[in-house]
């Protein structure tokens, strides 16, 4: 069947996009495009799961139920179980569900799928709840991280599959002229895809960091066995329900898509990933975990793993506006992002702006007053927080003194006035010399942010390399009226596969990634070895066979 | 500088080749194409060459020179010395190369690769003496392989990646509307080459299964350092010199690619492949070195390693036209060719033909009689066998009467009118029972066809299938009248990413894949991971970065 015209025209456009670079977005991320009662409703929703089998998943025959979610908002256990499975009976079902997908055609996987995000937006809302309530998001962006941003994000990789599937014709005629006669073939191309998938999520973005992977993974013919970690599971079971939905709505089988939930305290992700059946490795998360996935031999895998993002401050017109987009940008989730900004590279020198140098001293102060302000803010500052998600996380900050540097801000408890139990820790400012790289070397996940005093601005840039090169890193935040010197920060940092975003103030962060237009991870350094989305990461997933015969 | 309009025009026919899969060659296959004289001249500048130092790279500060090169048809020394360097000199160079190549525009980039190319097409002859005096291959094939074929391969490549590297806008305004105000970044996307290639050839194929990867490489804006195989070097030599001519005439490095000439006693290839600077490797050669690089941590790998191919005989309208097709391609090159089949898999029952089912004993027969004529044929003999490239494969063929099996029609020495030295082999025929899978689960490279009777058809595509899976596959040749046979021939084999030639006869062969239209290993089993020309195959030779600026 082809596509429907009204689905077709869904990601005609997203292709476009993709192509041009250009703004675009399908879902929008404001949370009344969806209706004045959606809120309401979900949390209704939301509060009748709480101590609930989850049921909505229908996968049959159960071998026992799981769950140990805890809101960092309420300090509870949501009491949620999910259904557990082995691994032998969970790709037993992937690979009689791949029997069947893999032959589906181009055309009908991407109707159903289309079929699937437009069923998802209508429980943005309750998806907002429940990563609010795993991550520590802030309602907002728990809205739109894990609905509308996530929902374009799988669009994105699916339009792309869609767009490199369907890149070469499925059957034509071939002659090749010799002479008096000719031979003739008749050739076909088939994308064969690669075999059963498996997405591992965070604790973090459980949604927006596994649905690329998914959708990759399900356009080229791939069935999916989602692993999520297992504090952060109703955001992404939310969502696979869905899918499973809208598939045996359609008449597929919906163990296309399988949720493979497991305990903390038995874990069965590499029993997961080192099955010789699965062949495509999503991952989202530490690094030496993600090492472990890059390493397993015979497997096609994408992954994100930590870096250490860097901020290069040279000159600025003005600098108060820098030091409040980037006092947002550390604190926003409490540093919690992939994205986040962690080590700041501030000159002895001071910084030039229009009203001439301003003393180093007077730089950090500010950017410290800057933070202190924003965190300290009765509604901006919890709202901006978040909670911290994990014990880990929250222990690193509250421990950050004894990191080796100078404590400029020490981190500091937060009342959430609506949550009283809230875990909500602003961020601690620590600063240390250039010298002591064993400090500013590794992420420091959470909220810690790390002033470097370097010697001057090639310094600041040499040591941004050198962390990107060696420990990854996924941005880049730099500010400078010197057009040479930002030729040459975009010139060392694209040497390290970093990206730029070049003089950020305003409604602009350098934490955001815009679905269809920015890539989020290049896959060039230790960072990650993939990028949503680029053809790479639909490519891989598939092979081509050209099939030749005589007719 | 943008591309000019002659060579635009040919990237753009190949661009719409490929796209299409439609017939299309860029270099004429036929010699005469070339002119009258070139051949004659082309002798003489073989003859000339012998004896002597190559000079034509003009890689300076040779540290020694170094030739082991011996025809396979006169079985004398070519005397030829190359200039040999140690790694870190090589190294070296290719990173100072760097610096600038991967700052030339794609354009320009694209405009000095096809004129590489058009000088190239100058030496076709040369070229194709060189190859035959190295690899053993018969004039013809020599021409052709190395020549034409070679650079449309090239030209394949160039054009992929000029497609890809120009997929997405160099730069953009991006708005995104924000109610009454909107947000506006410039964003620059630029494709970043990885760094050093290398580009490990073989002895049988030197520029055939060289130049894909060198011009994948070169046009993503990688230098590349070229490591023949000891026993084939001038071929790619001749190739390597041009293309460091027309760097050099242009104004560029020419160090962008060199010649890494080394002897068999003291092989440099790990040294180099395993060299921290060295980020992408394309090779083609044995499985064992093969794996050896797959492993190879933190390096982009193009590999194309030996496999099984089969042939599944069912059924034919008529018989002999069949047989007449597979005694060509087993005995092309001896065999010598990583697309030859190997394994013929013949039901005991016999196969269906228009005229009643001939028995299997009738088939082996007449199968051993069509081998037989063709290679014992006075002049259709030498020039379809060729020579026998190594003393391996020789002794090999001359062994295969021990490899386990039923001989059916013994190896034989093949006199060369024109060179009463050359070391021609006419194709061992071996039966062998299906349940002996030790005897043909390998590759046994030369001239060694093994015939293996089955049960039936179903038992030849689940056999050509297991060997495809375990021990890879390049071509897999099937004839069958009956339309639901050949559906699950083309469904298993895909299932383990091989293509199916159906019912080849007359002047088509399996071994032959096209330029443009026929992907060449699929890199879906263990016969290679990588595919002449996918869209991976250049895509991950570079890394998209995007730059954000606020303006």
């Amino acid at each position: 069947m082809p596509l429907s015209n009204e689905y077709r025209s869904i990601i005609d456009s997203a292709v476009g996009a993709i192509s041009s670079r250009q703004f675009f977005a399908q879902y929008p991320e404001h949370p009344k495009a969806y209706g004045e009662e959606a809120p309401g409703k979900a949390l209704e929703a939301f509060n009748a799961l709480q101590g609930e089998k989850y049921t909505a998943l229908a996968q049959d025959g159960a071998e026992g139920w799981i769950g140990e979610e805890t809101s960092p908002y309420t300090g509870k256990a949501l009491g949620i179980t999910y259904p557990t499975f082995s691994t032998e009976t969970l790709v037993n079902r992937a690979n009689n569900a791949f029997k069947t997908w893999k032959n589906v055609s181009v055309d009908d996987r991407a109707e159903v799928l289309v079929a699937s995000l437009e069923a998802i937006k209508h429980h943005f809302h309750l998806i907002a709840q429940a990563t609010q309530h795993t991550t520590g998001q802030a309602y907002m962006m728990s809205f739109q991280a894990s609905g509308p941003h996530s929902n374009d994000r799988a669009l994105e990789a699916l339009a792309l599959g869609y767009q490199e599937l369907t890149r070469f014709p499925g059957s034509l005629i071939w002659e090749k002229p010799m002479g008096p006669a000719s031979v003739v073939l008749h050739k076909q191309f088939k994308p064969v895809p690669k075999g059963v998938g498996l997405v591992i999520g965070c604790s973090t973005f459980p949604v927006w960091n596994s649905v690329p992977g998914l959708y990759a993974s399900l356009i080229t013919g791939n069935p999916v066995i989602v692993k999520p970690h297992p504090k952060s599971v109703l955001p992404i079971a939310v969502v696979v329900a869905e899918i499973r939905k809208v598939l045996t709505a359609a008449g597929y089988d919906p163990n296309v898509v399988q949720l493979a939930v497991d305990g903390s305290s038995k874990l069965i992700t590499k029993e997961l990933a080192e099955h010789a059946d699965v062949k495509v490795i999503d991952y989202t998360g530490s690094s030496s975990f993600g090492n472990y996935i890059e390493a397993l031999p015979n497997k096609v895998v994408f992954t994100e793993k930590a870096g250490v993002n860097s901020v290069i401050i040279d000159s600025a017109h003005d600098l108060k506006p820098v030091l409040q987009n980037l006092s947002f940008a550390v604190s926003l989730y409490s540093g919690q992002m992939c994205t986040a900004p962690q080590n700041i590279f501030i000159p002895a020198t001071g910084v030039k702006t229009a009203e001439g140098v301003v003393s180093y001293e007077e730089v950090v102060n500010a950017f410290k007053d800057a933070v202190a302000g924003l965190t300290g803010h009765p509604k901006a500052g919890p709202g901006t927080l978040g909670a911290i998600q994990s014990d880990a996380t929250y222990n690193r900050a509250k421990n950050s003194g004894s990191l080796g540097g100078k404590v400029l801000l020490a981190g500091v408890d937060v009342a959430n006035a609506e949550y009283p139990e809230a875990r909500v820790y602003a961020p601690s400012i620590i600063e240390v010399d250039a010298k002591d790289a064993s400090v500013y070397e590794k992420e420091l996940f959470g909220p810690i942010v790390l002033i470097i005093k370097t010697r001057d601005t090639n310094q600041s840039v040499e040591l941004a390399k050198r962390m990107a090169k060696e420990h990854g890193a996924i941005t880049c935040a730099a500010y400078t009226t010197d057009a040479d010197i930002a030729a040459h920060i975009f010139e060392e940092m694209e040497s390290v596969f970093t990206p730029v975003s070049l003089n950020l103030t305003g409604n602009i962060w350098v934490n955001q990634h815009a679905a269809f237009s920015d890539f989020h991870v290049t896959g060039g350094n230790p960072a990650g070895n993939a990028s949503f989305t680029n053809p790479e990461y639909v490519n891989k997933r598939f092979v081509w066979v050209g099939h030749r015969s005589v007719q």
